[in-house]
């Protein structure tokens, strides 16, 4: 239930080496689907941490209205303002699903949701790119705003177990509710009832210790897309199985707005890095594709808890999310000491 | 008169304790109404300092030409872009009330004044957020150009003691005037009187010392609306009171521009704190509500001014509002030492 040291090992053989053996691309490319008018922080929060956790290009799709913003917290960040509402001249629909449909094929994972918004063009926006990333097999994260889409609508993630959700406290329980869980439900349950009903995603329960819960029992072997998208060299294991792993790292205590953007750019990195080792970038393959979910919300957790004790450490009460980014690599380094030594390779970890 | 021992227990007991037991928004979510095409550092400095002394969301609600460059300087604040001028397509009343009473809704204190000008489209647009602000019974601080409206029009807050406002020099001259205040007043009985003049309303008055007065004396029942809006939970003391605190703390001595927006901001996460306090978020109760106002700007004013002072030291004629932001904490800790520590629950504090 705890953290255990083979997962921790498993962690460690999907970050990439950094002995120069790797191209550009090669240790990650992250897509954040988000930022509208009113929330422009979110994504840029949740784009930059994927940066600085080790993802080598992270891309923003986002509405226009949002773009000068965000392109102006970073010039590292690559801003695509294609979200156009309908009613402007530059909106298609074909035009648009062209557009994400090149931009996905560049991706390694989506995160969708950090500053969506739940305005109707952007919900239906985001559920056509939510479709054309499991068309493709990616990895996909599904956190604020895409988590009430997803309230809305079961159906458009169910079975895809190429997902992590990361529900706060609020999310959560809307969830719980639309999934239909027994609210006497003991709180510990709930997550792994969650995830199982959603046919396998992976559930990151955020809360005073983070639930990472994967629970594929009973799902049919339809409701589990992704095991037909993988390449033909990836070992596979239909595993019914149910994984619960506690993540209680200290985190810092101050509450403040964005910190769940930080988390789901950092998870939305393992998962690049997830697939770049299954798709034989690196490493020694032994790490089955279908635990990488759970892996990489369990990686994203320790690392955003860690991160957040650095940055409350140092600035107490006045934190704010933007003192988080800097702390990202001491945290990863405090959480896997000695991965960053140069031509350590990763197999030999 | 000088800022007394109990004043600085009772504040104390308003600060949220920082051990986790939270969640985000329980120390405090505070709004700033302003920022116009020429002015957009104001309310920035507001939202920003807000965030700084430990509110957990500050959101800017400002006109679209300002909005682009306040949410580039930083990506902790939520703009919303929405106080249209009236020839614009996107504007109708209806419209604008209703995404207002939305937007206030989740907040606990409204600050409306920083950058917000003079035309008279956005004194209007301040006036309906005032007005559903007191609707609500929201804590709300005046400033800058909200003081000119109220200089017009006193009946928009009169009695309504959930209100800080914070004039400097010449808007407190011409606040005295505007309420009738004989000239040959002695200055130290001022701000008290124009306090009694606008029903209660807590004043703030800016100078070599800031002087805080709230005087209820003669206030009737129906003026007195805050009481009205209290839960049920909450102790009620119809004060017949003039209560008037000095604070001589040492601040600066380079008065550049927008140190005023750092003061709001403070007094305005003092403000949202005793909302989270008055609704039970933490804390021992014991604090009537009807002082909050008071403490709030006392609060605020030692803050600022230590600020300024630390500031002042490492800047001197050089000295920028930016370089306030960077010393809350440090300022905050100074006249609250201890309030930081893990672990330490308000009420023993």
């Amino acid at each position: 239930m705890p953290v255990s040291r083979s997962l921790l090992d498993s962690l460690r053989k999907i970050i990439p080496p950094l002995d120069g053996s790797l191209h550009k691309g090669q240790s990650g490319r992250v897509g954040i689907m988000g930022g509208a008018q009113d929330y422009t922080g979110a994504p840029f929060f949740a784009a930059i941490s994927a940066l600085r956790m080790g993802a080598d290009l992270s891309h923003i799709i986002c509405a226009p209205s949002a773009a000068n913003a965000i392109k102006s917290y970073a010039p590292d960040l690559i801003v695509h303002p294609v979200l156009h509402h309908p009613s402007s001249e530059s909106f298609s629909p074909e035009c648009l699903k062209s557009e994400l449909s090149s931009l996905l094929s560049r991706l390694h994972v989506l995160v969708i949701g950090p500053g969506l918004g739940r305005e109707d063009y952007m919900i239906s926006h985001a559920k056509m790119a939510l479709n054309l990333a499991k068309e493709n097999g990616m990895y996909v994260v599904l956190d604020a705003d895409a988590l009430w889409m997803l309230g809305q609508d079961l159906g458009i993630l169910k079975g895809y177990r190429r997902a992590v959700i990361t529900p706060n406290v609020m999310e959560f329980k809307r969830l719980s509710e639309a999934v239909g869980i027994d609210p006497s439900t003991p709180p510990d349950s709930c997550a792994s009832l969650v995830s199982k009903a959603l046919g396998g995603v992976t559930v990151l329960q955020k809360g005073p210790e983070d639930v990472i819960a994967t629970n594929t029992r009973g799902v049919s072997p339809k409701e589990a897309h992704d095991i037909s998208k993988l390449p033909d060299n990836v070992p596979r294991e239909r595993l019914e199985e149910e994984t619960v792993t506690k993540v209680d790292t200290l985190g810092g205590f101050k509450r403040v707005g964005g910190q769940g953007d930080v988390l789901s750019g950092c998870t939305a990195t393992w998962l690049a890095w997830g697939k770049c080792y299954e798709t034989g970038a690196f490493g020694d393959g032994s790490i089955s594709t279908t635990h990488l979910p759970h892996l990489a919300a369990v990686g994203g957790s320790i690392v955003t808890r860690t991160t957040s004790r650095f940055a409350f450490q140092k600035n107490g009460r006045a934190l704010l999310t933007q003192d988080l980014v800097g702390e990202i690599q001491r945290a990863f380094l405090e959480a896997f000491p000695d991965s960053d030594t140069p031509g350590q390779k990763s197999g030999k970890l």
